[in-house]
C-alpha cells in the first residue's frame, strides 16, 4: 500500500486516491476488527457488522469510492448536522440562546450535565441539544412539515431526491426512545421545549431514521466542506462554524481523541455512519455498522485516520 | 478600519496586517472593555488591566505587532503547551496512559471529573493534566533540572535566551496554591503522581511563573504553527496534535465557543496571555490582563476574533 | 408560654399538651414567618400561606389539636409513606431490589444521582423512588384499582372513609409534571419501570392529589408510630423501618437537619403537610402551606421543633 | 439460641444479655463471614480478620461482653464522634457554620460533593467534615495540645486513662494520606481550613490512630447514650444531637441501610470498630476487622442487627 503523501497530499490525484480507497477497503476486511452493532432496535441489531463503504467528493465534484458506498444505512445522529444547518438558515444565531457550543465531556444521552446547567444542553450534537434544534424547527409548523424541511434540506445538499425515511426504524426508535423521552420532558420542565414532547420526539425519531448511502452523504457534506460547486445552502461563516462544532463535539466523549488522531472534523451516528470534512478539499462519508465502546464506528474511525495519513489532509496544518 | 479580507486573506500582506494591528490596538483602547485581572496573587492583582499587546509572526519570520508587544507578562497556563511539547519529545505518546485528550466541560481547576474518572485527568491543559505532564518531566531528575529543560525548550522555540522565571510570582503561587495542592495529592492517591507532591507542585508553580512578552511568545509558537523557518522542535504530526488539543481544550470551558467564533487554535493563561496558531500561516501572541468570567482574557479574545475576521484565517476552511 | 418538659415530658398530660398547642398556634400567627406557597400549579399557588393546623394523637387515641386542624390540604409527598406501606404489605422486602434506602443528598426531583446509580433511585421518598413504588403497586391491576388500594389503605389507617382525591389538583399535576415524566421515562430506559410511563405517572399524580386534614393525617400515622389501639396495618418491624426511612430521607436535602434539630421522624409534602411520629407515644400532623427554600413547610418545621422541645419527645433519648 | 425478646426486651436482664453475647460470639465464628481487612497501611492489613469482640454497658454501668472485648484496635473514624463532642463543648453550635448536618450520599473520602457545595463538608463524619472539626480544635493551640484535649476527652468519657495513640499507625496514615491531604488542601482553597494543612492533618492522623478495646469504647459511649451514671461531658440535647448525626451519617453511604436494618445509631471505623448507642439503655462497642464493600465491619454489622433483634432495642419504637 502507498506511503503517506504528507503536505503535498493536498494535491493528491483522484487516481491515487481511488487506488488508496480500494486498498483501504481490502485492508479493513482483512483486519476484520468490526466492533458491535447497536442493539437497541432490531433494524440496527440485525445489520451484518462486516460491511464497509467509503465515498470521497473532491472539489468540483470528482468522486472516489470503495466498498459498499451505495448501500443505504440509517444516518441517525449524522442528521444533527443538517438539522442544525436548517435551523441556522431559519432563525440564525438566535438558536444559541437555547443550546450551547461546548463539548460535553460525557455520553451522548447523559442527563447529568443538563441538570447541572439547568436545562440548556451543552451543544447541538448531543441528544438533548439536537432535540432543542428539532423543537425550534417545529415552531409554527406541523411535524410533517418540519420533517419535510429537514429531508428537503438534505436532498438539496446531496443533489439527490432519492433520500427517504425508513419508517420501520422510526417506529422502533419511538418504541425504545425512553431515554430521549426523558431528555425531552426534562428540557420541557426547564421551559426549553416549546412543542408537545411527543411532537418533538416524533420528528426527531424520524429525522434519525433517514436512510442514505455514502455517496449521497458525501455529496450532502460538500456545502459544509465549502467545496467549489456545492449547493449554496450555507454561508462560508456558517459552514466553518458547523465544522468547528463537528470538530469539538462530533464524536461525543471521543471528540478530542478524534481531533487528535485524525485531525479532521466529523460527525458520527450510531448506525455506523461518519460524515467528515476536509475544508476546501473534500467531503467524506464512511460507513461500517460495528461500534466501539464510545458508540462511534470502529472501522470508520480507523479508515478516517488512514485516509488523513495518506492524503495529508488536516485541519491543523 | 479595513473590511474583511475573506479567503483571499490567506495572502494578506505584512503592510496590510500591520495597519490592521495598529488600528486594532486603538480600537481595543477605545472600547475599554478590559475585564478583571486575576486577584489570587498580588503580582497579578496589581497589574493595570488597561493594557494590550499583540504580535504576529508570519511564515519565514516576518513580524507585525502593536501595543505593548514587548512588555513582559506571566505566561501561566500558556506554559502547558510547551511542557507538553517537552514531554512528547522525551517519552512520546506514552504520556497518554496518564492523561486523556478530551475536553473537560468544566473549570480549569475542577476536581469533580477527576473523581468520576478515577484520577486520570481529561487533558493536559487543565491543571490536573498539566501537573501529570510536569510530574513526568521530573522523572529521574531534580526540580531544578526539569525546570531548566522546560525553560530551555521555550528559549529554543522562541530563539531568545532572555526568558526568565519571575520568582516573586512563583513564590506567590506557592503560597496560594491550595487547590493545585489538592489536585496533586488527589492524583497521588490514585497513583498518578510519581514524585513527591511538593516537587511536582514546585516545578509547576515555577513553570507558570515564566515571564515572556508577545514577541517572544509568538516566536515560540512558530514550531506549533509549522511555519517555514521555525526551529525543529516538533515533528509535523506532533505540531498538528498539539494544535488539535489547543483547539479542543485550550480555553477551559470556553474552548468550543472559541473554536466556533474565532476558528483558530489557542491556549490562554490567567495572566491574560493567549498563544494562537493559524497552521502554516502565522503564530500569534496577544496579551491583555483583564479576564472574562471563564478566566480567559477579554480583550485578547476580542482581538483574536477580529484578527481572524480580517485575515480570513480559519482552521475550518 | 410553658417551659420545656424534658424527659419527664414523656408523661405530658393531654391538658398540658392542648394548652401548648393552642399557645403554639397563636405564636405561629404572631411570628407570621410563613414562607412561600408552591407555585407550579394554581391549586397550590392560590392557597393563603397564613394558615396553620396541628393535630396530635396520643396512645389509645386521645387527640389534641389547634388551628386549622380540620381544614383539608393536598398531602402530596406525604402519600409516599402510605404507598410504601402498601407495597411492603403486597410484596414485602422485594421492593428493595428496585429502590434503595439511602438518603440522596439532593433535591426531591434530582435526576443526577439516578444517572450515577444507573436507574435505581436511592430511596422511596424522592420522586423517582416513589414512582417505582407506585409502579410496583400497578403490577397486575389497572391504575384505577391501584389508586383504590392506596386510598383504601389510607382510609383504613385513618379510620375515616371521608378521604378523597382532589381531581383538579391531579389534573394540574398531570399538566405540569414534566420533571416527573422525565424521571419515569428515565427509569424506564433502565428497565426499572414495568408499566407504561403514563399509567404510573397518572396513578402517582392522583395519589399526590389526595386531600386530608391534620386530624385525619395524624390518625393515619398511628400505625407507623406503633400506638396502642392503631389499626393493624403494619407489623412492628415494618412500622419501625418506615420510621427509619422517614428519619433519614423524609425531608429531602434537609433530612439530616430535621433529625438533628427536631429529633423525630417526619415526612413532608409540597402542600405544606408534615406527618411526624414519636414512636409509641404520638402521631402528629402539622400543616402550613408556606415553604422554605428546601421545599418543606416553614411553620410546620418550626412547630415540630417547638413541640419536641415542649414534650421532650425524641427518638434519640 | 434464645428467641427475640421484642419490646419487653427493654427489660432484658444482664444474665440473658450475657448468655446472648456468648452465643453470638460463637455464631459469628461459625459463620466465618469476615470480609476483608483494610489494606492501605500495614498495621491494618496485618490484622487477622477472624476476630470478634463485643461489650455492652447498661444503665448504671453493668457490663456484658464476649469474645476479644479487651483486645485493642485502631478506632479510626469512631474518633470523629469524640472530636465532635470536644468541639461542641469548646465552641458550641458555631461549628455548623463550617460543616453541615446532612448525609452525603457518597463515599467517606469523596471530594465531589465538596466541589458542588463550595468547600463546606456535608457532615462531621465524612473525612472532610472531620478535618474541619479537628482544625477548629487546633485554633489557638498546638497540635500536641489539641491531641491531648481529644484523648483526654476520650479518657474522661471512658473513665480509663490507659488509652493511647498507636504511633506506628499514625505514621503509616501520614505516609498514605494523600486523599486526606487533597481534602485538606481543597478545604483550604475555599478558606475552610484555618491552620496549616500539615498541622490539621497530623492531628487528624493521630486522632484516628487511637487504640481502644471494646470495653473502653462502650464505656466512652455512655455519655452519648445518656446512661445514668455516665460522666457529665455532654448536655442531654448535645448527646441526642450527636446520636442523630450518628444515625443519619454514621456509616457513610450505608447509613440509611443501617438505620433501616438495625434501628440504632452507630459510628463505624475502618479498623473494624463500631460504637453504637441505644439511648437511655445501653452503649455498645463491637469490633471485627474485616470490612464489607462500603468500608464498614461485616461481622460487627451482623452482630449489631442480631443484638437489636434480641433486645428489641430500637430508636424507632
Amino acid at each position: 500500500m502507498a506511503g503517506v503523501a504528507g503536505k503535498q497530499g493536498n494535491h493528491v490525484t483522484p487516481q491515487a486516491l481511488q487506488e488508496f480507497l480500494t486498498a483501504l477497503n481490502e485492508e479493513i476486511h482483512e483486519r476484520a476488527d468490526w466492533g458491535e452493532v447497536a442493539d437497541y432496535i432490531p433494524e440496527l441489531a440485525d445489520v451484518d457488522p462486516a460491511q464497509f463503504g467509503i465515498a470521497v467528493v473532491l472539489a468540483h465534484g470528482t468522486v472516489c469510492s470503495a466498498g459498499a458506498a451505495s448501500k443505504g444505512f440509517s444516518i441517525q445522529s449524522v442528521s444533527k448536522v443538517f438539522s442544525l444547518g436548517c435551523v441556522l438558515g431559519r432563525i440564525g444565531e438566535q438558536i444559541w440562546t437555547r443550546v450551547g457550543r461546548e463539548p460535553s465531556g460525557s455520553r451522548f444521552d447523559s442527563i447529568l450535565l443538563l441538570e447541572l446547567e439547568k436545562g440548556r444542553p451543552r451543544n447541538p450534537f448531543i441528544n438533548a441539544g439536537a432535540l432543542v434544534v428539532t423543537d425550534e424547527l417545529l415552531t409554527g409548523r406541523t411535524p410533517r412539515d418540519a420533517l419535510s424541511e429537514i429531508i428537503g434540506y438534505i436532498r438539496a445538499a446531496a443533489g439527490d431526491d432519492d433520500i427517504h425515511i425508513d419508517k420501520a426504524v422510526a417506529q422502533s426508535e419511538e418504541k425504545t426512545g425512553d431515554r430521549n423521552r426523558a431528555l425531552a420532558n426534562y428540557l420541557k420542565s426547564y421551559g426549553n421545549l416549546k412543542n408537545p414532547a411527543d411532537y418533538t420526539l416524533g420528528t426527531y425519531f424520524h429525522q434519525c431514521a433517514i436512510e442514505m448511502n455514502c455517496l449521497q452523504l458525501a455529496n450532502a457534506g460538500r456545502c459544509i466542506a465549502g467545496l467549489p460547486g456545492a449547493p449554496m445552502l450555507l454561508s462560508e461563516t456558517r459552514a466553518r462554524r458547523i465544522t468547528a462544532l463537528m470538530l469539538t463535539c462530533g464524536h461525543y466523549d471521543e471528540s478530542g481523541d478524534f481531533a487528535f488522531r485524525v485531525g479532521l472534523a466529523g460527525k458520527s451516528g450510531v448506525g455506523g455512519g461518519l460524515l467528515m470534512v476536509a475544508p476546501d478539499r473534500a467531503s467524506i462519508a464512511i460507513w461500517s455498522p460495528g461500534l466501539n465502546e464510545t458508540g462511534n464506528s470502529r472501522a470508520a474511525n480507523y479508515a478516517a485516520e488512514r485516509l488523513a495519513q495518506f492524503t495529508g489532509w488536516s485541519i491543523f496544518g
